[in-house]
This record gives structure tokens, sequence and C-alpha cells, in this order.
């Protein structure tokens, strides 16, 4: 069993750095804070005796070696970036987790066939530089380097400057690691409310949701709140709005699996006596089910024209991320489920609602997560919580499965 | 007549300040480009042999003399401030307007009992800091200087340190001139399409309409747009959206006069995949019968917390400016109409759909406005467009009704 308290000090000493403004953390992607972030990490790995590689992403690999010279590594990780107003456990518990599994067989002079290598996915949370999971998606070859260094933030900065800026641009060539991996297990919260609601410890992840994000544009005119009559406004705020109401209706409609929202939204010029004369704000549908995400995709946009044309806007859409739904693979899964139930852990098979790296991951090598419980089900919120028994199960489970898949 | 091609190069030079990014203006109240214009006019009106006079406020009133020591001033003025995408005319017309009547006098040896003063007003636009007609209503004693001062940009700069910054703060105490005031006249662009649909030169100011503008802060919880089910969500964004709509139906519901709009939406934390916990906007209700203001408050404000309170969002609202319905001065819309008729310009009555200087003015002072067309009825975009000949019509109503009030 793994150390919950040594686990529980470095997550709480992990959200010391980039707090938020209530009790939670600010350490968004290519920060200086997340500089920070990296640099503890890799402190810690170091004194646990791992040595580190940085690929051209960013991504860090702190690796402990193995007994067989051929034996490909266990990748275990997850992302040390946080929301813009983000809690302490959100990806860092499946960072930390993977080094507390370095760490618990330090103590137990557990030697492993295969590597391990911890990992911290460079920007997981895609709130400054779109799409999430940006940097395991060009590790897996869905998106190229260029693409991702050419991203911009909402002031205009790019991914590879500001990369290069915080000092964390690697020399190891992206996803040249990606056909040589044994398997890979991401720890997370579960950030939605059904293990805590069916008093499980663990949640064996068996799907993930696929997503789509929708840009959309509206252009209108901006004019005088005052003195434009009714009929001649172009109201751009107004076609978002009635947009939204849509959103919400066709979320509903393909219930109980389905969501959708828009957390985006940005109205120009913004200025209390001015008709916005363009709004630009993000859709994000999701469903298990690929074909729903088409239809409500389809739907919204149909629906979308038709709302602007009545109004006589112009509206664009642009694709700005998304994956499919993902099915994990069996044996890393039956991995996580014998480990919870050898354990004695409560547990039941979940689908999980969020994107992770590990969905990616899945693309390249076998791969299965581990959730944990949150309060509430709470999450991208600085009042996201755990407790450290819930960690203590999802770490237990996750060293468990990680030692069996790579062999004593 | 007034010198059309000198007030064209003087509006033209001053579009020169503060340029915006599609050929208006972004010279917003207290910025650099705000304290630069405001030397510009300095200079000019020195260079006519006008005094400087500047008040707590930053109002500047530059003054000709008059015959009468004992004759109380005609102002003449609007403002320099612009809107962020703002054009080059929507109130510097006006002061630059005032300027021409004076440099015309000048030309033609033309000597009044009565000084001119001719008045830019601060932060006329009220985007930067709420509520529009600041200064002028500071002056007229609608707002105290304590009020003005504690006003906050998005950025929590405060009105009173921004004024300082730029060096503006006039040792006059603000609004002493209140009730030494003979009359005022504000020449603006209408900022609407009526006098252009009807082929009007000049636009006979009798009223003003009303405006009410409420900011609306809904408040729900920040979660994950993925792994949060359609039910337990509190989408301070939807609420925002549904309430939108509800703005829209009201105020057609009074046609034809009445609008309603948001130009001002904040999202909170405008995170693609956070369901915002929280979105701050701003309503804003205008009509010409105060009456109908206050019943299109009490209905939003009614179905606003209907929406709300379906949805488990909380919604609370304030008031952050707004004016009665206004009436102006009957000798001094009659001397504008006595001037078109003289000159022969084409003219109609008209309400002003949007606020300006001279409804707070009007509390102090007998007072009236001229407006010329603009295209298309655009105003605060910058593409807003007027015709030189627009612009001299305008001033010459303004000059032989300035004349006439100052008296020969
Ligand atoms: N786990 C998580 O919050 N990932 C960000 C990508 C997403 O929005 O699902
Ligand atoms: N004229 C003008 O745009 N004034 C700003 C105040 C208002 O919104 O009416």
């Amino acid at each position: 069993r793994i150390n919950a308290d040594r686990l529980w000090d470095s997550l709480m000493d992990m959200a010391k750095i980039g707090p938020g403004v209530a009790g939670g953390n600010n350490r968004q992607t290519l920060t200086d804070a997340d500089a920070e972030g990296r640099k503890l990490f890799q402190k810690w790995c170091e004194d646990a005796g791992m040595t580190m590689g940085v690929d051209t992403m960013g991504n860090m690999f702190m690796t402990r070696p193995g007994t067989d010279p051929e034996a490909l590594p266990v990748y275990v990780g997850s992302h040390l970036d946080t929301q813009p107003t983000g809690g302490k456990y959100d990806g860092v518990l499946g960072v930390l987790g993977g080094l507390e599994v370095v760490r618990t067989m330090n103590d137990l002079g557990i030697k492993t066939k295969h590597p391990i290598v911890v990992t911290n996915w460079t920007n997981e949370e895609g709130t400054r530089f779109a799409p999430a999971m940006l940097a395991s998606g060009v590790f897996a070859g869905i998106h190229t380097l260029d693409e991702a260094y050419a991203k911009e933030d909402a002031e205009g900065l790019k991914f590879g400057d500001e990369l290069k800026r915080i000092g964390w641009v690697g020399d190891e060539e992206v996803g040249a690691r990606k056909d040589k991996m044994h398997a890979m297990f991401e720890l997370h919260i579960e950030q939605g409310p059904i293990l805590e609601a069916e008093g499980k410890d663990i949640g064996v992840v068996t799907h993930g949701q696929g997503l789509s994000w929708t840009q959309v544009t509206i252009t209108g005119k901006d004019s005088h709140t005052g003195s434009t009559p009714m009929p001649m406004r172009k109201n751009a705020g107004l076609g978002m709005a009635r947009i939204l109401d849509l959103v919400d209706e066709i979320a509903w409609s393909h219930k109980p699996h389905a969501v959708g929202a828009a957390g985006h939204i940005d109205v120009y010029p913004n200025s209390r006596n001015v008709i916005p004369g363009k709004v630009v704000f993000t859709i994000d549908f999701r469903s298990p089910d690929i074909n729903v995400i088409a239809q409500m995709e389809e739907d919204m946009k149909k629906g979308a024209k038709k709302i602007c044309d009545l109004m006589g806007l112009e509206v664009e859409f642009e694709k700005v991320g998304g994956f499919d739904p993902v099915t994990f693979d069996e044996t890393c899964v039956a991995a996580v489920r014998n480990a919870a139930e050898r354990l004695g852990y409560s547990h039941q098979n979940i689908i999980s609602g969020a994107g992770h790296d590990a969905c990616w991951i899945n693309k390249v090598a076998p791969t299965a997560m581990i959730m944990c419980p949150c309060v509430d089900g709470l999450s991208h919120n600085e009042a996201e919580e755990i407790s450290k028994d819930w960690a203590k199960a999802g770490c237990d489970v996750l060293f468990h499965a990680v030692v069996e898949t790579a062999e004593i």
C-alpha cells in the first residue's frame, strides 16, 4: 500500500505554487507558475532516483529503470497544469500519484522488469491554448508540432514562444517514444458526481465520452443602444443568447448521456451602450456515442444558421477541438479492476465525462484510467475537493495495477 | 456662415489622436490619447483668443469674453472622449463646432454681449467608467465628486486617480458655474437613421429619451462541461442568455419608441470547459416615457428572477446609470428652429435616442440641441460617417442660434 500522508503532503506542497483566489489553483500552462511546479516535480523525482527526459512539447518523462533492458516502459501520469480557477487535484493527483507509486516501490525495494516512466503532459486543460490535451495529442500524432507551436492565447502569445520563455523546450523528439510503450495508466478525480453518489471508492474507467468544440463567430453591426431603432438592429449578442438556449435544448434531447454548454463567450466591443457587433463563443458538446455528437453538431449548426438568418446576422463555425469516444484497453482495464478487487475497494465501471491525456495515449499504447470520487462532483472550480482516503484508494489501485503490468 | 473646410480639417486632425483599428477612434476617457486630444483642443482655443478654466472633474471651459461684464455666458460644447471602437464625430463635432463658432465670430469681427464658453465635458461615453455623462452629471449636481472619483474601470483603476495621472484635475470647483449660465447649445450627430431617411439637414431636438442601466449579476456554479450531468448544472451563462431574450421581447412590446439590449457581458471564468459560474452584464432600456422605462425594468426583474429561480441561479440587480426623459428649453429650441429656417435648411423636430451632456445641463440652464444626420444612422462604430455638408449645416445653425442668444 502507498503512503497516503506523503502523497497528501506532496499534493498540498504543489498547491502552494500558483495559488488561486479561493483556495484552489491558477497554474495555467506555460506560465511562470507552471515552470515552478515542473521544477518541484523534477526535484522530487530526481530525489526518488529517476532521470528526466523532456520532449519538444515540454512533456516530462521521469524514468525509473527496469531490470530487463529489452522491456518497454510502463507510463503513469497526468498533468500539472490547472484551469484559471481550478482545483488542487485535477491532473495533479495523477502525476503525484505516479511519483508516489515509485516512492513506494523504493520503500519496499520493489524492482520491476519494465521501467516506470512518470509523466507530466503539457497543457491538458486547453484553456489558455485550445484544444485540451494538446501535448499528449501531438505525442500521439493527432496534431503536428507546428500546429501546436502556432496556437495563440487570448493575448496573442504563441504556445511555442511561451514554452521557450519558461525554459521547457526539451531536446527529445515529441512522440519518439510512442511505439515503445508497454502500457499507460492515469489516475484522475472523476470530476462528476457518480462515484460519490454510489458510495464507490474506485471507478474502473472503461470508456471516455467524445467531445466536439465548435467556436462560433456571429457578426452583426455595432451600433448605439439608444438611437438605433429595434427593427434596424443586428445584435450579435442576442443571436448568441438564442443559440445558447438551442444548445441546451439539443443536449437535453439526447439525455441521459449527452451534455452541451458554452463556457467561453467574448462580446465585442463590450460597451454598455453599444449593441454587440461581434460575439465569439465556444460550444462544448459531449457524448459517449460518436453519432450523437455528430447529430448535435449538425442540429446546432442548422439551428444557429436559421436564428442568425432571421436576425440579419452572419455566422461562422470553426472546429477548435475534439476527440472521438474512447474504449480503453481490456487488459489494462482488467488490471485496474483486479487491483481494486484484491485490495478490497468498492468499485464500478464508469465512463469518463471529461477528456484526459489517456484518451490520446490509448491510440498508441494499451491504456487505462482509474477514477476516485470528488466532493459534489465539483471540478474546474477552486472548491474542488477529495478526501485523503479517496486519494489513498485510487493510488493503491494505481500502484497495484502498475506493479502487475510492469512485472516484478 | 461658418468655414466648413476649417471645421472639417479640425475634425480630421483630432481623429489622428487615439486612432481606432478600423478607421475610427479609440480615445477613451482619461487615457493618454484623451490627454493629447485635450492639449490640441486647448491650443486651438488659445490660438483663437480664448482662456481656459478647468474644474475638478476635468471639464474644460474655454472662454471668449463678452462686451457686458454682467452678462452670463452662453455655453457651447459636447465631449472629446470616444467609445473603444468609436467614430470621429460623436461628441467631437459638438466641441469643434463650438470652436468653429468662435473662429467664425473672430473672422467676422462679431462681438457678443454674453461671453461664449466652449466646453469639453469629461467622460460622456461611460464605457470605461459608468455611468455615461458622468462629469456633466457631477456639474449639474446629479452625482457627487466623491462618487465620481471612486468609479472604477474594468481593471479596477479609479476615475480620480486616472484624471490625476493624465494631469487634468483643474482647480475650479465643479458646478461652481452652474447658476451662472445664460444658455447651453450642443450640436451632435443623430446616431440614428431618422434624419437621413427623411432627407432633413437639421434635427431640432425637442426631447431626449430616458435611460436605465441595470447591471445584472447571475451566480451559478463553475463546474466541468464534460462530467457535470445536465440536471446538476447551474449555468449562469444560460441564465444570461434567457434574460437577453426576455429583454428583447420586453422592448419590442413597447414599440415604436422603447429599446432594450445588453452591450456589456462578462463571463467567468470564461474557459471553454467550465460551465460559467458567474455572468455580469448590463441591460440598457430606453424610452421617451418615464413610465415605460419603469415598467420595462419591473418586467425584466420579475422575469429574470423567475428564470433564475427555475435554474437554481442567484440573481442580483444594481442600477449603474440612468436619466429621466428630458424636455429641452422652449426658447433655446426656438432659437435652433429659427436659425434653421432663416438659413434655409430643411429641418424637423426629433427626440434624441441617446443621452447627451445637454440632458444634464438642461437641469441647471436653458438648453437645446441641434442634430445632423449620420450615414445609415450608424454610431458607436468606427465606420460612423457624416458628410461635410451635414457638418456645415449643423454648425451654421449652431452659429446662428448662439449669436442670437449671446446677442450682438
Ligand atoms: N480532465 C479535464 O478536465 N480535461 C480537460 C479536457 C476536457 O475538457 O475534458
Ligand atoms: N451620445 C452618446 O452616445 N452618449 C452616450 C450615452 C448614451 O449611451 O446615450
